[in-house]
């Protein structure tokens, strides 16, 4: 069940099958249908999420659009909300499964536990934050520089099949444009 | 010299004297002029820099707006190119001294001997990215959900001396506003 999960850490650190059994302790599986929340506003986000099936969304309310996804996440990406789990304060957004999904937690309370008994998960937490602090850079990059058109380009060209898979709607508000743009350049490819 | 760095790694994980003393064999201590640059674009980055005294800012050349800030660092803040230094291809941005500024230099080379020598840095740098990516995670929900203006206020009073300190036009491209509008705002606050 976990092995999306192990062969990612060992793209980036060693771990021994002996270490793969002290991780399952520290993890719980969960399984939720499509719509389920993972984390509701105004709640604590209590630990890291790692998908091992699905897709989720992470996303914002706001006043003036409605709703704002900042980060989606499909197999084998983690998703949280690390400001409220940093703070340990009331989280200010909402990560909701968008299709049905599986995925592994790991629980702020167990983590330091868990570090101190593999040690190198540290390293591996260090370097996928690495990758995802890069990511968040050059996304503010392209919200900044590009326009709509040739973000929405960008974006298909790095995960063309991320796009099918998730409604228009919301790669639209991912991208910070509006649903009927996407379909305005849709239908202009398919002339 | 690194008085900085050992208070600011101690906020988060334990350093003890000795520690300090092999930290320092890592690291290389610079001094740089005001608008000289840290990392040109180009170059491969090849460490991480923590600011000691002065300020820095991390930026885009964009054919749209001639230049796209997307990071500042002051005293006490780490800034690099993560893109760069993870995939040791050549950087799309630079970082550039705006003031008089001294800084810290851990190179990617040896960095992994460092926290092998330390083992607690690996927590420290752990902790600090979750930070950054948490920053950058809101910044995004900003740059969406917020009006230039409220962009700015919120901004400033975040870090009103910051404010003050940096030039108009790089506040402006920061924000993602024009200069104009940014002096706009302030004569609305004067009168």
């Amino acid at each position: 069940m976990l092995q999306g999960l192990f062969d990612h850490i060992r793209r980036f650190v060693p771990l021994s099958g002996e270490e793969e059994q002290v991780l399952v302790q520290y993890i719980e599986i969960r399984d939720v249908k499509k719509k389920a929340f993972l984390l509701k506003e105004g709640q604590v986000c209590q630990g890291n999420y790692f998908i091992l099936s699905g897709c989720c969304r992470a996303y914002f309310e706001t006043e003036r659009d409605g709703e704002q996804i900042y980060h989606f996440a499909i197999e084998n990406w983690w998703i949280t909300d690390y400001m409220s789990l940093e703070s340990r304060k009331p989280s200010a957004c909402n990560i909701q499964a968008v299709e049905h999904t599986s995925y592994a937690v790991l629980y702020r309370d167990v983590q330091d536990e868990l570090f101190a008994a593999v040690p190198q998960l540290e390293k591996y937490f260090r370097i996928i934050l690495e990758k995802a602090l890069a990511a968040a850079q050059l996304r503010i990059k392209y919200i900044f520089t590009q326009t709509a058109e040739q973000r929405y380009h960008h974006f298909s060209g790095l995960f063309p099949d991320f796009v099918q898979r998730v409604p228009q709607y919301m790669l639209a508000s991912y991208l910070g444009v509006s649903p009927e743009f996407i379909s305005k350049i849709r239908a202009k490819k398919k002339v």
